[in-house]
């Protein structure tokens, strides 16, 4: 019988690819449940879900069945081997469950680097120049009313800090190169792949490096030691008048102190991507005329959207054609070294 | 007697500079007349701006005594040899009259390469992935209701048709390059500055052009010929979907065969930070979902306004002190070759 894959969020644009993907390898079954419930009962033996080995997986599955946490890994446990998600972030999948029952988590690192950095770079400009204020005020009728080029900067020579450097963080810092931007980064290490004019802050001058930030980028995942890394301490040492972008995730931002510091005008404009709570956007942050707002669209666009199922895809077959998929998470590297 | 320079517009930025420069050069004089009859009448022998040879520009003058038209060209030319003005569209002078009386006009291109070419990819980057429509949203309280990926693309391997590559366009050509874009370029001659990897195709590769672009950005100045050049022509041979980005002048767009293009879904997005009639902007405009719209924000940093000010500042210090300024527009090559 042929191993048999669950597909646990909609794929949108490869389907086709999917299709000839497993044709002869596995049988593709797509998760229908309407609710957490009624997916647990379909794991149990003799059901639909049942003996499934790999789990591709999309956040939007948490609309129906809620997030991959503890009680649902545990209930795959029995027959999955492998989740592949489609995402940087996987901060919806109990990795720690997942080590314990021997299951393997892939995420798509690479394949969001590219729109995100692009995010990134948009909401760095528009908090820079001004222009979110601008667009509001031209379709509010008033045309350049209380448009002041003394609130305004140039991104060419100015530094752009980026927290994490990772995929994403170097795309962005490449892009900002171009200029050029004078390019530092924080990380725990030193990132192998850094070029030679991204300088490196290590932990012992993070102060350094906050205090030369005229623009502090956040690229780093959301785990339980990074959620409010940028609080009050680490935004008061950014230089007066300094951007804050968030293309990562909501929490990793203490946004309570981000708001105190654009109330008193510490920081000189945010551009943010992600919330702590959403869809929830705290109505607050709307007050400023100096925010830009998205709505988590960092890998919204179809070229991206279609790389990551592939790779998530891809992932998968791997694992059932060699044993062994790609983008295994970091945190279970040791498990992955004994396969 | 020391001779007069006249300061038409605002000096924000480089007043202290303006002060050092002209000192024991020449006296400035500040144009203060509330309206176009005072201030011809203070160009009259005796009169307060009697005598003036030089004269910086800036185009919010003309909201006190209007552009520099004929009338005021005439009135100017009794003493006036030169007229810096500040900015890189000099549309509001009538060169013409100008090379007739003998003064020369310079202008600033290279200070505003780099803000009004940020501002063009600002625009590219939102018209591309939609984000002028989903920051609308989100502050509607929709957050992503309507938001597709389906609508959106990555701007890498995408092909940007640079329409005029002067030094605005050449600088949208190198940042965008950084992604990589395709760039293609079209102009009357090849650039002399162009960059290996930028296309060019010349007028009787007009049509292909067109055809290849996914991005139409505009950077073409403001003359007769120029009106409307982005014409039911032009748009209709690109294809469908394609983008167009304008940081140049309004009226270089047949702004009501762009909105048919809109509203039939021929063109894909729009992003536009000139309109052919500022401040009024065409209320159509505002309707659909993919238009990102900026009140002519091209150049307003305070860092490109200082290196304007300068710039223009020290065309004028040149020609006093050596007879000959910088940034002569073409229009009168002839003459100054003769200088």
């Amino acid at each position: 019988m042929a191993p048999r894959v669950l597909i646990c969020g909609d794929l949108v644009w490869a389907h086709g690819e999917c299709k000839a993907m497993f044709d002869g390898v596995a049988e593709v079954i797509v998760m229908d449940s309407p609710d957490r419930a009624d997916f647990l009962a379909n794991l149990q033996p003799g059901s639909k879900y049942a003996g499934v080995v790999a789990v591709y997986r999309h956040n939007v599955s948490a609309d129906r069945i809620g997030v991959f946490d503890r009680e649902i890994v545990g209930a795959l446990a029995s027959s999955v081997k492998w989740i592949a998600h489609n995402g940087a972030g996987y901060d919806q999948i109990d990795v720690a469950a997942c080590i314990e029952h021997g299951i393997i988590v892939s995420n798509t690192p690479g394949a969001v680097d590219d729109a995100t950095a692009t995010n990134a770079l948009y909401l760095m400009i528009s908090a820079l120049r001004d222009f979110s204020f601008g667009e509001r005020n031209l379709r509010a009728g008033k045309w350049k009313t209380g448009v002041s080029a003394a609130r305004t900067h140039d991104l060419t020579g100015r530094t752009l800090a980026v927290l994490g450097l990772g995929g994403i963080g170097l795309r962005l810092a490449e892009l900002a190169h171009a200029f050029p931007m004078r390019i530092i980064y924080h990380s725990r290490t030193p990132a192998p792949d850094a070029p030679t004019w991204a300088e490196y802050f290590p932990v012992e001058k993070l102060d350094e490096f906050l205090a030369q930030a005229d623009v502090l980028s956040v690229h780093v995942p959301l785990r339980p030691e990074t959620v409010g890394l940028v609080g009050e301490d680490m935004i008061r040492k950014l230089k007066k008048g300094a951007v804050i972008v968030n293309t990562a995730r909501g929490k990793v931002i203490d946004e309570e102190a981000m708001i105190r510091a654009l109330e008193d005008g510490h920081l000189g404009a945010i551009g943010l991507d992600v919330f702590p709570d959403e869809p929830e956007v705290n109505p607050r942050l709307l007050e400023f005329r100096n925010a830009t707002l998205l709505p988590h669209m960092g890998t919204e666009t179809q070229d991206s959207q279609k790389k990551m199922e592939i790779r998530a895809l891809s992932n998968v077959l791997d694992y059932l054609t060699k044993g062994k998929g790609k983008d295994v998470v970091p945190e279970h590297k040791d498990l992955v070294a004994k396969l």
